[in-house]
């Protein structure tokens, strides 16, 4: 397979994450199917007539099922709102194509058992959109862990925190209503931190959660002295149990000041211990029960060529990836499994588990109980 | 009242700083009543006389019970293992002595409780060691939060990690039987946590907690291929509510590799955010949502004369105190206090509130439910 | 000008930059004419071949007079080793081409200056490859420099290192000699710290250095036994004064262990202070003498949409660009200037006056004086 | 010798911090001299009465030559302004004393050189108060190097930077004038930095330096309109060579807005590289070319009872040491020395040293070129 056509369905920030991957990546991968850009969809003509042009798309349209049925297209990459995914995946999946669906996979939990169930069904593949899986430095914390660098794997924390919702002057919009946005924190970010655990230390079987609205009411914009409800969370966090008995615990907010990105990981070993930090996604910090203990301590490792395929992208270590280019990654990864196929990282299954994860947080926060998933 | 006469009741780590403390204390600060250093007690005779020599004790002894009778005494200082707490501070306060004893308070909630209910009756004042809770920088983290530096509190997270027991092949010892020990992590480090979060927030009034052994059987010394049982937990964490409302997550493990003395907070506000790690206790991060965007940022603050007592330390900011002038800080406030019939920060009714929330994690855990506190 | 044809020669590191860069600008920044990739080459032709088809480019070749003569070319991209900069910068822009040149500018400083000076009586436009320039981060610091945030200037501190020449066992290698390299620490990159504080301060006008090889002799590649001699510096620093008056430090080293991408800067200011480090591209350090004593600090500002150009690369902040991602900004920013006869930031003009500061330190450590520049 | 008499003059920010030392260092270490606080001596004779009272000593004085004329002060701490070091050190040397005197050394060169005369032909051993060289972090450093863990030394930066005269609108004062201050930055801090690097790498013997005034006027306090001229640096930095060939460069400011206790050192090796920082004098950082290049990076070491003395202050590793505690150690060293009749680390010989450097720095800077020390 020479060439994969693409149709992309969207043009806001993923849309453009996407069509950037889709431009570079031959060119940072070489050994990959070359996507060709066929169409591009968003609502308004005008504006996806100029994205086109600047992403190099050869043609546009604003009818996402034209993009379906365009003989071209093989791939289809839905970065449409949440609520639209599940329509939109499976109409491409009854199509013959394949899917790559941004996160969180779909509004309500049914929604992304019902996409699950089409994928299970269809000849195309599928991968969601979990880009901070695929960072050098999380594949290198990966193999560290898999080869026994830091021992049996003991205890788990994690926190995702970012600052879009944090201010209370912040006017009431979609996202605030559980019927357009789903979940809040727990769609947004807290699905990230899902993802990238179930990788590193296996999947999260239950849960004790909590979560709270920081501002249960927000003003509406431009109706002064009017006020809309908050109907999702800012707030989340859970005790949890993974398949293989370790113990966690889990906290993200969207109104947390002053962060911007920030994905805190830590593995706790018998041997030692592994942290990330996503706000800098190019360090890896390693302690290692092993030496002199005067001379013990955490090391911040800088991603290189050390760390594959970091290399695809700079010669010399330490220069520092981008956010775009862990798309560049996964889109690679995606393209190379659809050509050889191969098995993909993070298809519909392995997101469905994310959902039942991040929704039974809301389950066992409403019983105020341990849930099992 | 010019002077008080100490008593000192063990010489080990904690006993050893009790000692540094008084006597630096009346050099550091000034304003303090002298701490006459009276009788030093520990259970070997000459190892005590040695230590009474150079600690500067007029007097040494093996037997703790005339320390509680000696008239000179004003005040016990308790640094013995746990377990001795509950009997010792209930003699010293019978006597009429004030009593200084370390955390955590006692072995079970009810040796805390019978201690509390003691203390209530007793003329003698007491203090808890609870010396983080005095560092400058967690004062002005107080004052921060106090003052609305950062909002209404949405939430809170905290971490304490040290890695004494991390290793697996140390061997089993007193500090793994309940017996002995009471309780784990919960008793050794997560209490210091919650002193600190009592402080800042409010009290914790109920929790979901989940703890784990780590390394269920030790290597017995000296017994090759024996085995002892861990008999309390190495890891613990926690969903919390405060008494105002506010959510928040703990966690602790003396199993974590590579720490030393970590004990991490966040505290969320609705207008920024303030961060602390005790590795760095000379410093604290805040960030506050105001001025341009394009220069907002978490700024980090290195404590100074600005953070009193720091400057009856030093008078240069930035040249970091030690974990032992804490105990100084602790140690004068609770000499003026005496001496002031003033209320005292952290006295044995505050210590057992913290010892119902340590004891309120395992209730938890054993039940696998929220308890209320 | 809708589209700007160019030739690209090199396919290495810096020639793969160039060509992700060309890829990727137009969907980035949308307003910026279209590059067409005209014509790749370099000196093998099949491997040449695979990149073109690799990045897109519509012919190749292995004759780069051939890309200067190419009617369809409107820029050169040139990332070769230095000793042919002269050549074919001078040959291309006698072509009527613009030319975007890797840096350093050439071999020695009187090929810079023969190269300046074809490009002040040249049709064509020129641009120096110094990407560091453009880090939303650092033009952040410009604009905070100029704004007076930290005042006046008072002094000025900067490290650049990396250890790619730090291992002693390192066989030798072209780089080592002069008549190859030219210059070593100096021209691969302490001209990247001085191309930043150039723009962060202003020039520098006469400086006092010392240079120093760390291994004099370095082992033949599979000649056991045999030792080439290393022709050029490992270590070089430098006392500085720029044109207003500021006193500056430089120091830089290719083999300073563990330092990958390491580019400290510091502007001492009169009411404030900023530091950036190139290993934490994202970030920027700012102090302000301003507030109470109490809440003053060092405040990290994670680079976002507020920090232009980031906004069109992502709508979030702290999500973090990459070293490739400003070689976007670079050829957007040259690209824009071409169309629009606006002036260039780094034209050879600006270049030239680097390289008199590098060569300059190579003569102020032989004549063990103060020299002007 | 089981106890030595302490004479102490002044009461200031070193003399409260001799005289904490001087109460603690028994029990801190058990195995030294006690110190019997013998007398007291300030120039205001209430207020030393009262110091005398917080800080224990038996009795006082406003007499300084009472102090060194008293037979039962076998040691003479010399705490007060420079200018006053060489006549109270030569005067005590003379009468037989023992002298502990803090840095910087004198006021002149000239001065050093005496009391250095003096301290030759004396009975009593002589300390210089550089605390810094007695950290733990620092004697692990020193360790290490001369271990070779970081292979051949290469090359070495040094920074120290503080505040305290960084606010332009800070009024004149005494240590604005030549007479009274001597040096400014460079006998404040720079011989803290000079101090460390002549331990961890040799002595320096040649050097080009430069220095500034940031503010060459300064208004005078309570006198509107009336300005002072400061007649010492504020920013003064080097390019140096030491005396085993390697080369470095060092820098130092007192007008660092943010800086309070900054002194940050890198030793670059053939095998490694070593930095610390005062700022967190706790830690120390060190990278090792050892090991899959997959894992390597710069470690923190947190100090603890495996860098001695650390044990003595607390058995518990990463529990963090303060400034006053290393006056303890260098105590300690001290009156160790004095009864066992062993060298001594930092004695007048070793001050005279760092003198000759920070002066060489304004000599070079005056002749604007290279100077041997």
């Amino acid at each position: 397979m020479d060439s994969i056509g693409i149709g992309l369905i969207g043009t806001g920030f993923m849309g453009k994450c996407h069509a950037l991957a889709f431009n570079a990546v031959k060119a940072t991968m070489g050994d990959v199917p070359r996507p060709r850009l066929t169409v591009l969809c968003d609502v308004d003509a005008a504006h996806t007539a100029q994205k086109a042009s600047d992403f190099g798309f050869a043609r546009h349209t604003t009818d996402w099922r034209a993009v379906i049925a365009d003989p071209e297209v093989d791939l289809v990459s839905i970065t449409t709102p949440n609520a639209q995914h599940r329509e939109m995946a499976i109409a491409a999946l009854e199509a013959g194509k394949h899917v790559y669906c941004e996160k969180p996979m779909a509004l309500t939990l049914a929604d992304a058992e019902a996409m699950a169930a089409a994928a299970r069904k269809a000849r195309g593949r599928t991968r969601l959109g979990y880009n901070y899986t695929v960072n050098p430095a999380i594949q290198h914390a990966r193999r560290l862990v898999h080869e026994g660098a830091i021992g049996r794997l003991l205890h788990v924390r994690g926190q995702v925190d970012e600052d879009y919702m944090a201010d209370p002057d912040l006017p009431w919009s979609w996202r605030c209503r559980a019927a357009d946005a789903g979940l809040g924190t727990l769609g947004d970010i807290t699905c990230h931190l899902v993802s990238l655990l179930h990788g590193l230390v296996g999947r999260i079987t239950s849960l004790s959660a909590d979560i709270a609205v920081a501002y249960p009411q927000r003003p509406m914009k431009d109706e002064p002295g009017k006020f809309g409800t908050v109907e999702n969370e800012d707030i989340a966090q859970a005790l949890v149990r993974f398949e293989n008995g370790v113990t966690g615990v889990l906290s993200s907010s969207r109104a947390a000041h002053g962060r911007k990105s920030l994905i805190r990981i830590e593995l706790h070993g018998s041997h030692g211990m592994i942290t990330f930090d996503q706000e800098r996604m190019n360090e890896l910090e390693l302690y290692v029960a092993e030496g002199d203990a005067a001379t013990r301590g955490f090391r911040t490792i800088l991603t290189g060529p050390a760390h594959p395929p970091y290399g695809q992208f700079c010669p010399a270590p330490g220069h520092q990836l981008g956010f775009n280019e862990l798309k560049v990654i996964e889109a690679a990864e995606f393209l190379r499994a659809i050509a050889a196929h191969t098995p993909i990282a993070f298809d519909f299954e392995e997101g469905l588990a994310v959902e039942r994860v991040i929704h039974g947080f809301v389950r066992s926060a409403e019983e105020r109980r341990w849930v099992d998933l």
